[in-house]
């Protein structure tokens, strides 16, 4: 790493704020962050917060054009329109773009698309994120002992190994995984249980009442509604972007229903079992 | 409380040698607790706990007949078969027999048409289980803080009154619900989730290979796969026991599914938010 690295992170929430205040509470003068926000409130609340050097929007910052690394984490709809804004931007330096999105295949295609070859791109997704959102809510060494995936490269070796270093300074596991496999991976183990567990809110809320949900609602519905806290505004970007294999895994899940509603009507105790341990 | 309760339990798997653990360290010589179980190797675990006067099968217990109260903790389909055997024998007390099934309206069902009238019944359902079974796996103090449902009565007042505070004396919170509403609430709080997790757990292992759902499963999938570490066998019978309920509840999963579907493939992130929140 260079003496004084600078670095722009876009989008100052839960996860753009836990980075900033990661990588300034590891890396301290070895690092100058901008920070980048649209909302006037979390632009005061980061300014308060000591890990800037700036904090502006994306049209007014001064410092943006000195960056080394631009970390984009905003949702994942906004990522290429700030892509066509950053292409707008004269860089003094070498530029490489990263981000932290939970779907590769379609923000690796826009910045493909969208970005000069000037520009470099290395697609990046920390598996950290929690219910929680915005920059109020940030956490200091969210991302230790978090696997973060490198997925969607077109950049030199050197840069992809900066941002890998990154990571790695903040205490993640790093591994390289192609777009296609993470999405697919990804729809499997992270949007489906997020398909499922809103649907289950959905379907209690609208049979239960609210005070019957609280007082009955033991540990396995716990573990859901904590799992459907997390912003509809924020999933509903993820599923469109990953719709493909979700899409596929909704298909499979209403086999799986299908068949587990029919041995239930016939009332079959060894094959309910056998279906759900096959 | 009487001077001491003769408490006779029948099934010592997790819930039934907590409940052994929790009721002796509470009230030491005040209780003396009969173990039933089928199994060998449980009743030798149970021999050495020291939590019981005697442990033995149903057909050799030699004290079980002096029970004031007896707790049925098997599995919910050989509740009835459990109920059969008890009324042969002739037990030299008032009886009150009580259970801790997960599905209230069946196990009500048998025992108001197998158990003759001098036998009292108080069904209960303590919400305490965890994705681990049997003795060897028992918590000390299990109960604590858990509510537990009393469900399903055919017994005096005071009957009722004592089974409420042997719950109340493990530190449970006690609540009265009818069966029906039981089954209803737990069929969308609990049985639900429980179908779901399996699904997803069934999905991933068909799609992905166990090093992907080791390395790659975030904080959602891991929610998910403890639900699904339940037993199998166990959690069939309590879906059989409700499917009455629990069919319902998967049509609604289905056309939350569906709708869900539609609005991915058509691309529309408001509506798609919408679908979410609603």
């Amino acid at each position: 790493m260079k003496k004084i690295l600078n670095i722009t992170i876009i989008g100052l929430g839960h996860i753009g704020g836990s980075l900033a205040s990661s990588l300034k509470n590891t890396h301290g003068r070895k690092v100058s962050i901008t920070g980048i926000d649209n909302s006037p409130s979390v632009i005061r609340q980061a300014l308060k917060s000591g890990f800037f050097s700036e904090v502006s929007t994306l049209g007014k910052s001064k410092t943006i054009d000195e960056s080394n690394v631009i970390f984009v984490s905003v949702s994942i709809r906004s990522i290429p329109l700030i892509f066509s804004e950053l292409i707008k931007i004269n860089f003094k330096h070498n530029i490489i773009i990263t981000d932290v999105g939970s779907v590769k295949e379609e923000i690796f295609n826009s910045a493909a698309k969208i970005l000069p070859k000037k520009f470099e791109f290395v697609g990046g997704h920390p598996i950290a994120g929690t219910e929680k959102t915005g920059f109020k809510n940030l956490v200091s060494g969210l991302f230790e002992n978090k696997p973060v995936f490198i997925s969607g490269i077109r950049a030199k070796e050197e840069s992809v190994r900066l941002i890998k270093s990154l990571w790695r300074s903040l205490g993640c596991l790093v591994y390289s995984i192609p777009p296609s496999e993470h999405d697919k991976i990804f729809g499997h183990l992270s949007h489906l249980p997020h398909v499922l567990a809103f649907g289950l809110k959905n379907i209690a809320n609208k049979k239960l009442t609210s005070r019957e949900i609280l007082k009955y609602g033991g540990t396995s519905y716990k573990d859901y509604s904590r799992i459907s806290e997390s912003s509809e505004a924020l999933w509903s970007e993820i599923f469109l972007s990953n719709r493909k294999n979700l899409i596929k895994g909704i298909k499979e899940f209403r086999v799986y229903l299908d068949k587990l509603e029919s041995l239930l009507e016939s009332n079959s105790k060894e094959k309910t079992e056998k279906h759900l341990k096959s």
